[in-house]
């Protein structure tokens, strides 16, 4: 008890003296430096998060993917991410679907995202069967196109399995035209149709005899002229125009109005060449559509990720897609096999005048390929049109291109940022790392009325879910579990 | 000599105490805040400098444009840059100059820059007068050409006297098509020769055959189809194509591709409807020309600086220019007067492979007009693509910016910088600030070769030079002087 009223000893030596001052990294809750710094003393945030939500199958999964199976993964992935960033697309042709796209059948019908069976489709996707219909003339009326489609009179295929991609609502049929794309890297293709334009159109889930009568107009006018002007031109580099867009301000995915510019000011000549009574619809069709190089930037990154698809061991995702009901992810490992989850609502979103959350259609489109190569929310930070959706002004962009450098293995070598000093736009989502940290990528999209066939009712961005990335993970961990242990030859 | 040795007295009461740190202030020489923080202490240097460089003459004119004479020429300046940043400047005609522009003469052509004497003339200007000259039809070969404005069988006259503006060292003759450009606020119009494009053009200083033929066919297909385009069009808002341009790279002056491509888009169904065996031809030019806006967006910017121009007591400067000898600038209080020193050499410059500063021809050409509105070097913080001409990345177009903002009156309500979180680009260049500081325009511009008439041969930055900004603001103090003094009113 004595001891207690004495005073302290004196220092004595100790074999680790105690640092004079004393900084903490606080990892985890934030709470826990709150409370030091509320003591004066310093305390700097690490933003951790136990993996995988702590998901005990998850975090084994991790263990091996980044253990035993980490030299294979990562060496496929190299070539994989290779294959994303360095793959060289050319637009060569523009043609009817049927000519072109190989195993369309004379009553096939693109749509975008995972397989989905008639009764899921949402509304607008629908709507854009139903005018693709009328447009190839199998149905007079909309409930005539609703019979045939519910007795099976049309064969609905997803796009992605015939090596093309649609963006939002857009269903393509045989006579619709297509851009053909080819990879001269690895000399595959990839198909998109033409982008509809805005207003009242198909690709935004209207079925009204004008959004008929668009698709009839890039049937016998627009794809007539923009073919014959492709082939007057020759090959046109698309990423070479996406990455200029870049230095001016498009994302590549949102915004492509100085991409399409771009295109427009490169094919002009050979438009003027090809003339012809449709070239002033044709002129005009291209004067008002700011996105219409979306479709054909899409074409080009589906050939680098189908490319980058044969990569078998590969944990990068080479397939995004969503239908309005479900989203979905591609693996290498798991070929054709897609991992969905619900498709999610779009958030940080501006809506048009007299429409709000309630009247948005969940997010649809092949357009999240974008995504992958690096455009899109990847390269948000590329575009201050982009910014104001997120709010925030242009660091908020630049944070939402960061987020995607989380889960992204490089940073692209032609895509380059210029408000982040030329760096490279994020490319190669790592599931690795998507499920480790639970940040999934961001999709800067346009939002569907999800009822009333009015079209598009704003724009904004939507995230990944994650519990696709998640199966996908375990398929991957299976896959290589599989083929047997690496190790096993050196014991 | 006692009081030496003794120790200091403890400090007693002070009616102001001394304080317990001191923290210095450095104002001019960075030479003292560096001894200062050399010792530990703390300096803030403040870039003062004895402004007008101490001469007496300016700084008694500075105090009394600061002084007795502020209100009058405050006001003023108000007005005059609320023209130069509020005109609404659209294209309303494509015509002959002989046609469109006032006082042309049947054997005018004009030139950029301040008057100047034929002998005067710098040799790639002297070779695409000639040029003009041959494709007038005046002469068939360029020494009798030559000899046709040897013998004053030639009106040369500078475009700015007839309210017109040309890039580089353009001249414009009679039949040479014009855009004219009505300014809806104020109700005047302004008019630029069209951009002959890049290569050997005489433009460049280029007289070559190919040259003169470049003017032909601006005179014979381009002028027609563009005339008939706009025409059909319908007025077209010039500044807003520039201040979207902003948006997407350009400067407004050295890069104008992103306005060009908005331009052509927006053209794009008049081309087409307007058609004929042309077409093609003026497609394939303006597809190869991302300069195309320049000339434009110049004649734009003049209808702003001669509205501006009637403001008598502003010290806003409403001219700039030049014709590769000298390098004039304009006030409203002195009207058509110009005050000129010799032409600068341009700087910050790259230039093609195979040639060097030795190379370049002095800085020449209308174009700095743009300056004056908030385009070109006032902006090059808006464009990734200026500031690798001014090295160093965009900290480097950032600060050329601000540069311009030390002598601006404001900041642009249209013109707004993504980079600088779309803060205004400078407007207004006040004579007061330019010869207070020291610090004058800086121009985006084009180098062309100094007489080899193979023509452009680099890019970079000219400095306008202080002295005719001197001259001006004392012609100012005189003009104001001879109104009499606001005081005496009062007395």
């Amino acid at each position: 008890m004595a001891s207690e009223s004495s005073p302290p000893a004196p220092p004595g030596p100790l074999s680790s003296p105690l640092p004079e001052q004393v900084r903490a990294v606080n990892v985890g809750l934030s709470l826990f430096g709150e409370a030091l710094r509320a003591q004066g003393a310093e305390a700097m945030d690490v933003d951790w998060r136990i993996p995988a939500r702590g998901q005990p199958s998850l975090v084994g999964v991790l263990t091996r993917l980044y253990g035993r199976h980490a030299e294979r993964v990562d060496q496929a992935n190299r070539e994989a991410v290779r294959r994303l960033d360095e793959g060289v697309a050319v637009l060569v042709e523009v043609g009817p679907a049927a000519d072109l796209v190989p195993g369309m059948g004379r009553r096939t019908i693109l749509y975008p995202g995972p397989p989905l069976s008639w009764e899921r489709f949402c509304d607008p996707l629908r709507r854009s069967v139903l005018a693709a219909v009328m447009a190839e003339g199998w149905a007079a009326t909309g409930e005539e196109a609703t019979a045939l489609v519910a007795a099976e009179g049309v064969d609905l295929e997803p796009a992605n399995d015939h090596h093309a991609v649609v963006p939002m609502a857009s269903a393509v049929g045989p006579s619709a035209p297509v851009f053909a794309v080819e990879n001269r890297s690895g000399s595959n293709r990839a198909f998109s149709g033409l982008n509809q334009g805005p207003g009242r159109t198909p690709w935004y889930g209207v079925d009204a005899p004008e959004a008929v009568d668009r698709l009839r107009f890039l049937r016998d006018v627009a794809g007539p002229v923009l073919a014959a002007a492709v082939h007057r031109s020759g090959p046109v580099d698309v990423l070479s125009l996406a990455g200029q867009g870049l230095q001016m301000g498009d994302d590549g995915h949102m915004r492509t109005q100085a991409s399409t510019n771009l295109l427009i000011r490169q094919l002009l000549p050979y438009l003027a060449e090809v003339g012809g009574p449709g070239l002033p619809a044709v002129a005009r069709f291209l004067s008002e559509n700011h996105l219409f190089f979306l479709n054909l930037v899409m074409a080009a990154a589906k050939t680098l990720t189908d490319w980058a698809g044969e990569v078998a061991d590969a944990s990068v995702v080479t397939g995004m897609a969503r239908n309005g009901t479900t989203f979905g992810v591609r693996l290498a490992a798991t070929g054709q096999r897609w991992f969905t989850s619900p498709a999610p609502a779009v958030e940080q979103a501006l809506f048009h005048a007299g429409y709000g959350p309630a009247d948005g259609a969940p997010d649809i489109g092949d357009s999240a390929v974008l995504e992958l190569v690096g455009l899109g929310g990847a390269a948000a930070a590329a575009s201050p049109a982009v910014a104001t959706f997120l709010g925030g002004g242009m660091a908020k962009a630049v944070a939402a291109t960061e987020a995607m450098g989380r889960i992204c293995l490089v940073r692209s070598a032609r895509f380059k940022l210029p408000f982040l000093d030329l760096r490279g736009s994020p490319v190669g989502v790592d599931l690795r790392k998507v499920v480790e940290t639970g940040v999934t990528p961001s999709i800067n999209t346009g939002i569907l009325h999800r009822s009333a066939g009015t079209g598009q009712v704003g724009a904004g961005v939507a995230s990944a879910p994650l519990a696709c990335f998640e199966q996908a993970l375990l398929a991957l961990d299976e896959r290589l579990g599989a083929l047997g242990r690496p190790e096993a030859s050196v014991r």
